[in-house]
């Protein structure tokens, strides 16, 4: 690798929602060489990292891991949880919530969809609705995304599990793949059955891992499956965590970059870090109002891990290319129908305030190169670092 | 970690069939900055990785990329080609057999088991048999495990394929997990539909990614397949692949791991891989024998990536936790039924004759001081030595 990469190369800035920036401690961490995945030394990470993940999740519940990527943590807490025909609510608003549609729709699940414009919320109220009209008690499960990571829209995960859990016994799925380690997931507080996460998103690690943690609820739900499902049978993995173990061979050296990033986040604290994205999302939209761009998701619902941008006259792929090209700043594009009408800033896990004033000084610039900035060339900047400066 | 573990177990050598001991260039590799997996720069190494794979499976058809473990891969061959109800015959002489068959009844296939008491090979006469009287063509796939990792056994897949294409259209679908890059595995001159390997064995990588490389004829049977999937769908990693990408976010530092471990095996070239791991089989059997120990496997039936051994009168477990503690060597224990009565040799991967020569003489020092040595000291590795010079 590294001998094809030029020095510029390496000075690439991750600013996309995954993969996310990795400390060199982490990267160090899982460039040790592999141990033995039965071994007592094994045993003692994987229930380190069983107790730091339920910290991280803020619950007493069992968290697994899982080798694969976050859909394969959101497909398994689907397909271990329902039964063929099992009718199913869908919170549809972006590119994950229609993900989360089709992998029901594969297993053969009765969907009614919740949708919104992308950009625009889930209403809790709809779930509501749906709740109410459902006497019969035929929906088993309320699928929903948290943080969606296509608009950087950030749905209201808490009021729509209290919707749900005031009219009904269904199950609450939900996508925290880019808000855990980003904003507050209380699981067991605000009673989420279940939480899906993959690790290269507030985790500060490299893809990879990702992670399932279920309430006892959804085991419940677990014991009458009859989804067929093997790698993703999480009994085998709940059995087997329960003696510090895995099911399968698992990715042991990023195992290793999740033993130490845990240990960094524990050393920062969930406050602090849950601060810190709030930060950042402050000042992002801050500066990119003040370049005068306007911000794609709705007021009030952007999302802390990342800051869907809509330049409108001018290509969003151009100026995400130019920032790249210039500045070594690794923006992401729009997704489906959305490619060249937005770009979008990630500032999830391992960024901090300098990161998040260099991406808003590198977009003013080249805005400003390119004759799109629509303020003074500074006044991105001016406001983001306001923005830093009133919320720490 | 680094910090927590002592100078001695730094010093470890995995001996054991995956973990197997990484190569220092393919950790410096994994452990770079990740970079975006739709990048130009990531494509790049889709596209050189792809064709690695090609050349390492001996084929032209498409090799598809898994973050996962050898059982995702062998789960995706399975249920991407087949249907509920279908009819298989699947070979089972230890664990890995006796796991498909639990994965293809996970899924409601009809599962024919033709079985082999452990330490046997499976018969390819049995299979022709069964398929002879399959005059209805209702068995639609044959499952084989090529090198059964629990017994050290390598069945004769060449054989079982053969008469499988002489009496059928069935597909034959290989668990090559601990064949493929230690013995010759040409699957398009042997006709094998579908190949599932991993990372941590013959590649010289940490565990996490998984190989499944499917015939035209499988692809042909894809078209059909109606059993539930969504992270395991091969259709969309094809089509992903087609574009030099993915379609989940892939464990992005085991890519780089990848294409560096798959540069130094075609550095070394397959013939000379193979040579080597014969000879390595050849050392590690004649050092037991030597030793008076007796071999697991059916003789001319061991494997070239792993050599069981049933010492009788002595505990294996206590062998392989002496070799451990004195010699910092970390030997498999038996599994299921075997736990106990034999310890395995892992030889697979990036492993030298010196390696191997240590075993022996780690093995052959540790009976010595417990009494168990039924040869004179040193007969072991002499003939160890002998058998490597013989093969060389």
């Amino acid at each position: 690798m590294f001998d094809k990469r030029s020095t510029v190369k390496e000075k690439l800035t991750l600013m996309i929602p995954g993969p996310t920036p990795v400390p060199e401690t982490v990267l160090q961490a899982m460039g040790s060489h592999p141990i033995g995945h039965r071994s007592a030394e094994f045993q003692a990470i994987v229930e380190r990292t069983n107790q730091q993940l339920q910290w991280l999740h803020q619950t007493t519940n069992d968290v697994m891991v899982i080798t694969g990527s976050g859909t394969a943590a959101m497909e398994a807490g689907i397909i271990n949880t329902l039964s063929k025909g099992d009718k199913v609510l869908c919170g549809d608003n972006g590119k994950f919530g229609e993900r989360w549609v089709k992998v029901a729709k594969a297993y053969g699940l009765d969907v009614e969809v919740i949708k919104a414009t992308w950009g625009q919320p889930l209403d809790p109220e709809a779930f509501q609705s749906s709740l109410k009209a459902d006497t019969n008690n035929q929906i088993k499960a309320v699928i929903v995304t948290h943080s969606e990571t296509s608009t950087g829209v950030l749905n209201d995960l808490e009021a729509i599990s209290q919707n749900v859990k005031n009219h009904s016994q269904a199950l609450i799925i939900a996508d925290c793949v880019t808000s855990l380690g980003a904003c507050n997931v209380p699981m067991d507080k605000w009673g989420i059955d279940v939480v899906a996460s993959g690790s290269q998103k507030g985790y500060m690690m490299p893809p990879g891992l990702s992670f399932v943690a279920m309430s006892q609820h959804a085991w419940q739900a677990q014991q009458n499956s009859n989804l067929p499902k093997f790698y993703l049978d999480l009994g085998a993995y709940r059995k087997a965590s329960h003696n510090n173990s895995n099911p399968f061979t698992p990715a042991v050296n990023l195992y290793f970059a999740l033993e130490k990033s845990l240990e960094i986040m524990q050393e920062e604290g969930l406050e602090e870090i849950f601060r810190r994205h709030a930060r950042h999302r402050a000042a992002a939209q801050a500066g990119m109002k003040a370049i005068g761009l306007q911000l794609f998701a709705a007021e009030g619902y952007g999302s802390p891990a990342i800051t869907a941008v809509e330049p409108k006259d001018i290509d969003a792929e151009q100026i995400r290319k130019d920032v790249k090209k210039q500045f070594d700043i690794l923006l992401a594009g729009g997704q489906d129908h959305l490619k060249g009408k937005v770009f979008r800033i990630g500032h999830l896990g391992f960024v901090n305030d300098r990161d998040v004033l260099t991406a808003v000084s590198a977009i003013e610039a080249t805005l400003e190169s390119r004759n799109g900035h629509q303020g003074k060339m500074g006044s991105g900047v001016a406001a983001a670092a306001l923005a830093i400066k009133q919320n720490s």
